[in-house]
């Protein structure tokens, strides 16, 4: 292998015959690649798989037999057909072991999560048996829980709560009912849509900080509770059973994981206490009233006709995303570790029939748990609720954030005091609208950087990154950092034309010599619109007024299709593109410069 | 000048001494760029400055002292004061044949507007006087022309018409009034809060096939008024005035400026005629019922309360979006094509004062041609509109934009058959629906590509847009082309799996060495944030499970220092960031490929 690799030999050969002379000595030139032409057709299709089927869910079923490919078919939409074959009893018995240790953490926590929502605490239970069972048959992570969150529920009840007081608790539940359908509408349209990537729109320090926000609010709401209920014993057993959990709650999110039983034990230690005790008569406030046996379907509640149609449809739409947001971002991280793909879509589908079936048919089979709870003391469960919440507020997090990016800062506290201050709707809407704001940034102010060469390489870059880079006298080399579209150009434009202005003031300052070409390095221009080409007309022509010529060099594949078919390559001149920068600067500089 | 430029030395120190050998022979290394770290406050200042002062309005303001600065600051808020010293009587006489000019054009059109918003036709030439004037002291741009324009009044009329019935005179013009100042309103605030650049997010596109709409629209009314009179004579009158018209309208944007009276000729010739011949009472419909003398105040009917008022802010808001999008574009073309600046913000602070002032005094002079216009056909006015809009509908913006840009082009189609088929609400929805699906593509979906060795360079290029690219074995290299944000960092993650994926089976069918190496090309990612950085770890965690190594080149400044930041830059060790791709390759690639 050569040590050296020689760049000097990038170069144009359809350039003026008066400076064909620099190449005399040159062994090989490359043009600038015009790639073949597309048919319209296929680059349409190729801009829409890219959208909506990027991840190639239909790959596998790429030239197989056609029952081979209903078979596939069923077991995308049912992965249990897939994976439900190798099931064993070895198997059986992890996974026993698995859900007893989640169902200890998990029970205490629904009913909790259920006041959150003001609804009787054995929906919470509901909610954590029949959406896990259509889970199992749809969805493809094989590391979440299903179940109600505690953010999901503040957010329903504090939506609910403003359309119907929980007082009234059939309406109360029926509109729970609706806003639950229409959030598995919600997600299962976006699914079948494949219009997944709508929910990347929540940034992750929005997340974060909302996430937060919702563990302060929900975390002072249940102390408040607790202290409300002003019973000595109460407290003491709340705080020791928050002690315990909030020790594993300081290992991270794998605690779900950890085969920790110490919620269920404080629940059955103190439950058996406050039954043997009758403590419930002296003060201690317990869950009580958990309804017994099998509930009845509840899809004749679901609203589908009257004013609370619109209103359960709203919630339900707020909730639905919400709830992707959380389970898409932890289904994720396990994918990552565990090197396996998720598709987010067909995820979105499975949680979305789940939510369906869930709001139409939660049944009730835990009767030997029920009269257990019902000598739990609110402060256990409000302790348990405490202890899970605090695990959301991701300090870490937040310094990694301010460490990498302020505007992301700014979004992530935004949604956090708004969450707190005001309420969870506009620490949302604090939330999407800093996310928003900062894609208008991305989209409307994209960077440019001015460039200088490398010493002793042919390299151009940043004069702001590498402070030895230097300037070519009489040429002006920019870099603009983005596709060049309408919701831009104009900014381009002037920024390069205030470039231009800031160096030939210096210029003249220092009694340098003008400027005479304006070098624009295309590379990072990775799309151009018919916007963008009229501000590079319009640049073409201030600059002619100035007597300066434009330059493009390594315009992409896409821009340099665009260039010849508006005609700006014959305007500006086919010899005025490069390859690359260094080729331009070896054509336009001043010969005295070089040894 | 040599024409020799080595590029061989672009190569870091700081790599494993196993693979030092290679470098033996270098004469220069070079390593990848920290830029010195800036103060947050710097940061932060120099973001809110491109965002909103990109222009830099207060560069003339630099190192002056104060009285200077105020009579600056009065000069920018009325340009008038600048350049209204160097008026003379040669300029005024120029000025007063451009102005008869252009009112001949201009108040014949005005009173067909006035028409298309439903309203008297003296709203008409009130709306062409008083804001002009307005516009004289404050404007920067020396050619535009100000009145009421086809598409804005047609929209205007559109939207009135909903919530009052026209029949309904006194309210209907005070809702007018009330959307105007609120018009006025919107665009001076725009203006103030620097928030110009939010009208770019209607693409050119998308207003070209708009305006088409609308002028369609507008014609086929005209037409059918002309046709419902279905007098022969106002029916000649009418095409022969159009076809005058016509033939300069074929001359483009420009004939606005044309010194073409013909215009008020038609309608001096047709108001005589039917004048004398009494026409009028013979069938031939006429302007009739312009009212003389000047306008009473309308501020005291503008609605500050009541339902209205939140209808007539409603309708101005999206009016004076309109407009401006259309006044801005011709003020832009024209600062272009004669080398001057126009201060968009600006400009929307002048045009907004110029329409509140508008809405509250509109008052009326032109007394002198009132008598005059009372006998002007209708067909005329009509005729003269009709060959207005076709200068509107421009075919070879149309052609050029299907040429560069499929999607611009589904945008412009969208909205011109929106406005022609439904109505003009839903062309203008489409516009900016369409325009903004552009937006959510450009940051959710950006490029990535394959990039190969140009032959004989050390040049790594697209390979899709230069066949002759040839891999180098054992090593993928991709380039992205877009930052990573949140909104597109998962695609990214997922898409360079994929491309690795693709090449895996390709490299097994043809029994090729296996891929260790996948080289990122950062140099278009000119920025990342935290789900960025997260989506790189997700990345580097799936590559190592499949044991192949993460190498990046050339981040930019904002990258490399958010790299260092988040701890990622040691996570995959510094050694694996280079300057450029060439260097990477020097490094990895087997020592057999090379000759």
């Amino acid at each position: 292998m050569s040590g050296r690799v020689t760049n000097d030999i990038e170069t144009d050969v359809t350039r003026s015959p008066s400076s064909r002379h620099h190449l005399e000595n040159l062994p090989y030139v490359h043009k600038v690649g015009l790639p073949p032409k597309q048919k319209l057709l296929k680059e349409f299709k190729s801009t829409l798989k890219e959208t909506f089927f990027h991840d190639e869910p239909l790959r596998p079923f790429k030239d197989q037999p056609k029952s081979r490919k209903l078979v596939l078919g069923l077991q995308a939409l049912f992965p249990i057909l897939d994976w439900g074959r190798d099931y064993n009893l070895s198997k059986f018995k992890g996974d026993l072991v698995a859900g007893l240790t989640i169902a200890s953490l998990a029970i205490p926590q629904d009913i909790g999560y259920a006041k959150l929502a003001n609804l009787d605490p054995q929906f919470g239970l509901y909610s954590s048996f029949v959406p896990p069972l259509v889970y199992a048959f749809m969805g493809s992570s094989r590391d979440i829980a299903i179940g109600p969150v505690a953010v999901v529920s503040l957010l329903l009840g504090t939506l609910l709560q403003k359309e119907i007081d929980p007082s009234n608790k059939v309406e109360y539940q029926r509109l729970a009912f609706t806003a639950t359908f229409f959030a598995g509408i919600t997600q299962a349209t976006l699914g079948v849509l494949r219009l997944g990537f709508l929910i990347d729109f929540l940034s992750h320090a929005a997340i974060v900080g909302f996430m937060a926000g919702a563990a302060i609010t929900i975390g002072l709401q249940q102390l408040k509770v607790e202290l409300a209920n002003n019973t000595h014993r109460s407290f003491i057993l709340g705080l020791s059973s928050d002690y315990q959990i909030h020790c594993k709650g300081k290992k991270n999110r794998k605690w779900f994981w950890v085969p920790a039983i110490a919620p269920l034990i404080s629940v059955i230690v103190a439950t058996f206490f406050v039954f043997i005790t009758h403590a419930d008569k002296h003060g201690v406030a317990i869950v009580n009233h958990i309804k017994k046996g099998v509930n009845p379907a509840s899809a004749n509640q679901i609203f589908f006709t009257g004013g609370y149609l619109q209103k359960g449809f709203r919630i339900g739409v707020v909730a639905g995303m919400i709830a992707l947001t959380e389970s898409i971002a932890i289904g994720r991280t396990f994918a990552a570790v565990k090197d396996y793909q998720l598709d987010g879509n067909k995820e979105m589908v499975a949680l979305g029939t789940m939510n369906v079936i869930g709001s139409m048919t939660s049944c009730y089979v835990a009767t030997v748990i029920t009269p257990l709870f019902k000598y739990t003391p609110n402060a256990v469960i409000s302790s348990i609720i405490i202890s899970a919440v605090i695990g959301l507020i991701d300090i870490q997090a937040m310094i990694l954030i301010w460490k990498i990016d302020k505007l992301d800062f700014i979004a992530c506290m935004g949604a956090f005091f708004g969450v707190i201050f005001v309420s969870v709707e506009i620490g949302l809407l604090i939330a999407v609208g800093i996310s928003f704001a900062k894609i208008l940034l991305q989209v409307t102010r994209p960077r440019t950087a001015l460039l200088g060469k490398l010493p002793r390489t042919s390299v151009y870059r940043n004069i702001n990154q590498y402070p030895d880079a230097t300037k070519v006298p009489g040429i002006l080399i920019l870099r603009v950092d983005s596709a060049i579209y309408f919701s831009n150009s104009n900014y381009v434009k002037e920024r390069i034309l205030r470039w231009l202005t800031d160096e030939e003031e210096q210029v003249k300052a220092n009694k340098q010599a003008r400027i005479q070409y304006l070098v624009v390095e295309m590379s990072p221009i990775t799309d151009i619109d018919t916007s963008g080409i009229h501000a590079l007309e319009e640049l073409y022509r201030t600059l002619q007024k100035r007597e300066i010529q434009l330059v493009l060099a390594n315009p992409g594949r896409a821009v340099i299709d665009k260039l010849y078919a508006s005609g700006f390559a014959n305007l500006i001149g086919e010899d005025k593109i490069f390859l690359t920068v260094a080729d331009a600067v070896l054509m336009y500089a001043p010969k005295t410069e070089e040894p």
